[in-house]
């Protein structure tokens, strides 16, 4: 029995060991751009990509239909990132329609094209769907990976120490010659939030499992550690950013008295709470989630200083609501100037979504955090 | 950066390695008895012991009040003991209150020493009020861990590798001479539920932190492995039973039609849901919660395949209701008959709760789980 226990604390061991390895070196630091101050991040949510030109669309009007593809996909992405410039590209998840994709790695490479070309860093999280093609989740993620230009990862420490595939943090620093350009200012925290339940009892989809939540937990330790700590010691956290597909049961907290957007369909959270709300409220760090899986959803709501936002549906190829745009969230953090006319630490985060209409029209904009309203509310 | 990344992924691997380390010896192996095939285990929840003799009860008749002190509840214990002869005592918390014991050692060796007099194995998990004396939880959860005939641990691997203090498992070999008297075929998970929330926006009490739902499920995964390997592989997983001290937001889910015993007050879990609920329905193998901590409350009620029970109060320097009896809960396992005439893996959970009455009146007698039940659930 002993050496039984032994072995299982060894596998235990070896697991977390693993962890602790480090993630893979990141080709590219992120940093706010030095003139503005600004770190702008456009999420891209289900874009839901089959075969490209032969993929029909969903949910269009009917004079749009029989020219629609998942071409219109692709050219939205690339109009979004011509008119908002964004520092870094962020898909989360149902980035392919697995079932629709007759070969995942040419769906992905297409998917993610106007990400590859433009030269500016992504990141991708997996959806429920992304698997359903030739590849499994661990081959999806693995081929993100090894994609141009992007900041993916597998997982901490590699492909099996924590659930998932895909769940890796992303630092952005302080603006290039200021007193911050060497420490992490914002964070982003990737996870994958899974596909479907695999417990018999409990039906419908996936959840952010123990493991993941202890690794995010530890991680916001660490930045928050680092981020008080000299040089350039900062009060309290780094303000941090989430991103994964499945929203959360808080989700279902929002009706439009409390919300900015519109909730036109129910929150396919997972039917179980895994507690990851908790989790973050507990770290302090997080003050925004951003999710998709529901195309009908795109609102923000605030609970307990966490904003739970959703995007709105993105891909042509997936359901939506004809004669209601496709759309996607921006969102961008502020640098405060310091004294000395420098960029000094995130002031403010604000979002908006833009509709793939003719002007790409901008809605919905709103501020999401800043620092002198915590402050505030601390003094209160 | 790289280097501060590495010294926090250092802290996380000696943690992570702590956690592998292995629990400390257990001096004695809790086993079924060989006679009856059964273990039997008293919950003891609540005790609010105090200073002893000069310490008063709450809420009972005015004719017990100008006799009535802790030492009632020291006699309750004794009774019990006497009565229904357990295997182990388990002690789910609150088991001294803090403010007015004046010594948390003396209030401790007090309480719990019908148990180490009896001989007979116990275990203790901490509640809300444990701390609230001369010793922090570290503190008390220490001195019970070096007490007599007790089979409580502090932690795996040490104190600070999981959040709490009091968090391990017992295992409970099948019968001597039988073919599973090397083999654990029930398994107990003692977790320290916490006190109160430290997040400045969470208010009220504590809840099971992800770094213990994690070694929960890994500890879990090891048991049922070696449970379905050889010698003696077994299908299936062998039965779990969890004793912290606070309820979990689930615990809400019942009224008289679908729980047996009383509801008498509202469930004083955590105002948030740690998840902790999801993690042990995914993990399969535990059948039964028992809680203590709302004294008025002494029902169970099944969701999910789980069954939530508290024990009822049992402390006389407890808040209570007059008249109403102080109680505890009674378990026990059943091992199954081999055809060989020997004992086998359990066959059969009940519990009933045990009345401070001058017959010590046993109510609420009912089968938590048999092995037919699931057998056929999964015919079904």
């Amino acid at each position: 029995m002993a050496s039984a226990k032994a072995m299982g604390a060894l596998a235990l061991l070896v697991v977390m060991a693993s962890l602790s390895s480090g993630t893979s070196a990141v080709g590219r630091q992120l940093k706010f751009n030095a003139k503005r101050g600004e770190f702008k991040i456009l999420q891209v949510a289900d874009m839901h990509f089959g075969d490209g030109k032969r993929t029909a669309c969903l949910d269009v009007l009917p004079r749009q239909a029989s020219s629609c593809s998942d071409l219109n996909t692709t050219s939205f992405v690339r109009r979004l990132i011509l008119a908002e410039k964004p520092n870094l590209i962020v898909f989360t998840g149902d980035n392919i329609f697995g079932f629709d994709a007759s070969d995942a790695v040419k769906s992905m490479n297409q998917a993610f094209g106007p990400a590859v070309n433009s030269g500016i860093p992504w990141a991708a999280v997996l959806g429920n769907h992304d698997q359903e093609s030739t590849l499994s989740r661990e081959g999806v993620m693995t081929h993100i990976v090894g994609m141009k230009n992007t900041l993916s990862q597998l997982n901490p420490g590699g492909a099996h120490v924590v659930d998932g595939f895909g769940n890796y943090n992303l630092e952005v620093h302080g603006a290039e010659f200021s007193r911050m350009e060497n420490k992490s200012v914002l964070n982003l925290y990737m996870l994958d939030s899974g596909d479907y339940s695999t417990v018999p009892s409990i039906p419908g989809y996936g959840w952010i499992k123990p493991s993941q939540q202890l690794w995010f937990q530890h991680t916001s330790a660490r930045l928050q550690k680092i981020y008080s700590t000299q040089p350039e010691g900062q009060k309290g956290a780094a303000p941090g950013l989430a991103y994964f597909h499945i929203p959360l049961p808080e989700h279902a907290s929002f009706d439009p008295t409390n919300s900015t957007g519109v909730r036109q369909e129910g929150i396919s959270s997972a039917t179980v709470n895994s507690g990851f709300f908790t989790t973050l409220v507990a770290a302090g760090d997080v003050k925004a989630v951003f999710t998709g899986h529901d195309h009908l959803n795109d609102f923000c709501g605030e609970l307990s200083g966490i904003h739970l936002c959703y995007a709105g549906g993105f891909g042509y190829h997936a359901y939506g609501k004809a004669g209601w745009s496709r759309r996607a969230r921006v969102v961008v953090a502020s640098l405060e100037k310091t004294q000395k006319g420098s960029w000094g630490t995130v002031k403010s985060i604000k979002t908006w979504k833009r509709l793939d209409d003719k002007k790409l029209s901008l809605i919905d904009s709103q501020v999401l955090w800043s620092k002198s309203s915590t402050n505030k509310q601390r003094i209160l």
